[in-house]
């Protein structure tokens, strides 16, 4: 389906993705629930889900056409099957990040934090999507999705670690991880 | 309100803002309707609105900090008294458009098109506010709404068609001008 994608993450009872751990990283963290389902598009989300975040995928923010020709080069899609492990990062930034300019948001983002550059060095081993959920009026204002095998898992903590001791991270006023592995 | 703020534009057959005229500039148009709301908020859209336009106001997409300086210090707030002209200007963009880097996009509406350049040279007189609509699975990817003294009509008039006449405008697939005047 062509952006932007409507994506409805919701914390249920059974579901395709097992729920490994839930944490409260900056601020008020979610309930618990022992999975996981993702639903793409105009599909209901189910009626007796702990909880639901909705976000939109659609075009990039702050990627210039140079960067996005090398994350081009060596990303992978979602649903390899041999990415048995996945991560929700729902986070939403602060009201100072959203009063910057866009120039201003974007030295933050990629000239000090390295953001794209960061991320650029554990490709292709994770898959990764972004949602925006701020206009949609949603508690978080990026869900971001990232799915890599077992093998993976040291580089992605390693992944996660760098962006939150970045400059950009103090704009982060709410952070949850909610880390995954395939059901079944 | 803080932004993001989710209003409605509705067309309606009494209303604060009388429609003078509804044209299809590119693409298909909108039916008639009388007049206009606007519904700012979770407020609901009147019922038996003819079509309701839906947008959210947030952070700036394009414009850069010293921008941002140049435009405070000219631009007017919405609800003047004198300011009896309105226009909604809903546009939508096309594929090739949001399949564009950042800084390709910005290079087209500023240093190529100069939108926010030409905006400047018509403040204080037309108030502007602009609403996103594409994240929210809305018809229209952008709504403009511009607030105008009737002294300032040929102003306007000219502000549209320099806007249209740039590089920018090259990706407006779907555009409809609706002017309007204060009821009673």
């Amino acid at each position: 389906m062509a952006p932007p994608l409507h994506v409805a993450f919701c914390g249920v009872t059974e579901g395709p993705w097992r729920v490994e751990r839930i944490a409260a990283v900056i601020g008020e963290g979610l309930p618990p629930a022992p999975s996981l389902s993702v639903i793409e598009g105009d599909a209901p989300a189910p009626e007796r889900s702990a909880w639901v975040l909705r976000g939109v995928t659609g075009h990039e923010r702050y990627t210039t056409a140079a960067e996005r020709t090398r994350l081009r080069a060596r990303e992978t899609p979602l649903g390899r099957s041999e990415a048995t492990r996945a991560a929700l990062i729902p986070i939403r930034k602060s009201p100072e990040w959203w009063a910057l300019a866009q120039d201003e948001r974007r030295t933050i983002f990629e000239e000090r934090s390295r953001h794209i550059g960061i991320g650029l060095e554990y490709l292709p081993a994770v898959a990764r999507r972004l949602h925006h959920g701020r206009d949609l009026g949603e508690p978080f204002d990026f869900l971001t999705w990232f799915e890599y095998p077992a093998a993976a898992s040291d580089a992605f903590e390693e992944l996660v670690s760098r962006l939150r001791a970045t400059a950009e991270w103090r704009y982060v006023d709410r952070e949850v991880d909610i880390r995954l592995s395939r059901s079944g």
